[in-house]
């Protein structure tokens, strides 16, 4: 049980907000731009200094004394920090619509979809945005062979804990949950809950208590 | 430009986690109990009780001396808080597979889905999840007939910022944005941007930076 993140991970809201400042640097890295002062970033960003700066230190960036951060070195702290230097092996399991969503998105760096998997056969041999939908009978087999270390559950809920269980016997290290379940997992194999929930709480209470208030936390 | 949140409105962590107080507290009240003490929940929760308790102070909810919180009354509380008590009139524009995922889901407290809208005509006249499907021509026509607060945007980037000047010309008050684009709104109005990657982020840090901790965030 956990309310804080340990030191050595740093606040998770930072975390949260590192792939906005990715793209951000990106977009300064294709228009040749090296270094960015702290104060255009915060502006471009819509954050305050402060905020980019604490962010920032998880990080550890290459800053350029009085002329801001390298914007190359800045990109790869970040990339290192997330471990998306090399993306890692993934599957997606439950081809729905998000499921379907999610794989046609196609730009989520750090994972490499290797494949997906759903029991309805009539899905068995599509390709989803470049991947392969294969059996659930093949499931195991899959994950073995290619040391998968993140599988994405886009399943319907009730089926989601004993996929689960089975993923972690064959070696899958976590889990990006998108079900309505919340998962048990052993120590040493992470979860990630999606809830949208969350973000309507935010959006509504939003509009009952505040007014005026920019765009936050993403 | 914000970091923190108003201090009445509260921690956003806090209100993003008010969701999920809400279904562990509906299950109680389906089991028929109607007093739940601050441990039981806690563990039921997986939180740290002083988590909970800081948690469930912005709502105010009603508690037994000694005994815990009031079931039905913490409900009411925090459904009151979050403007859950009486659905919003919303809309979801762009019917793709994310779209027809959310609105297959169909559980979302706080919203009322009066009708989707997409720009094909090939998905006029669909039902979708028990919402129907709009051609873009009606969008006007509707919003101002039905006085819609919430708009969910799960379009294509590109014409996310024109359909919002749009939306917030004619009246709406909220847009929930699950498009690749940040939105710039006037004042009063509130956009909730949820970003996968913001969640990758944190599953792929943990993975690297730490080692059997259990579900957090959510």
């Amino acid at each position: 049980m956990s309310d804080t993140s340990p030191k050595r991970l740093g606040k998770i809201p930072s975390i949260r907000r590192l792939p906005r400042y990715l793209k951000c640097l990106e977009e300064y890295d294709r228009q040749g731009r090296e270094i960015i002062s702290s104060t255009e970033f915060s502006k471009d960003l819509k954050w305050l200094p402060i905020v980019v700066k604490k962010d920032l230190q998880i990080v550890s960036p290459p800053t350029k004394k009085r002329t801001g951060y390298d914007v190359k070195g800045t990109i790869k702290a970040i990339e290192r920090f997330l471990a998306w230097e090399n993306p890692m092996p993934t599957i997606l399991i439950g081809v729905g619509h998000f499921g379907m969503a999610l794989l046609r998105y196609g730009k989520f760096k750090g994972v490499d979809f290797l494949a997906s998997f759903d029991s309805d056969p009539a899905k068995e041999g599509l390709s989803v945005g470049g991947v392969s939908v294969l059996p659930m009978s093949g499931l195991e087999g899959f994950v073995r062979t290619h040391a998968v270390e993140i599988a994405v559950l886009t399943t319907p809920g009730d089926c989601a804990q004993a996929i689960t269980d089975d993923l972690v016997r064959w070696g899958v290290k976590a889990i990006w949950n998108f079900t309505s379940k919340r998962l048990s997992v052993p120590d040493g194999v992470f979860v990630q809950r999606e809830d949208l929930s969350a973000g309507l709480a935010e959006l509504t209470a939003k509009i009952k208590h505040i007014q005026g208030v920019e765009e936050t936390s993403l």
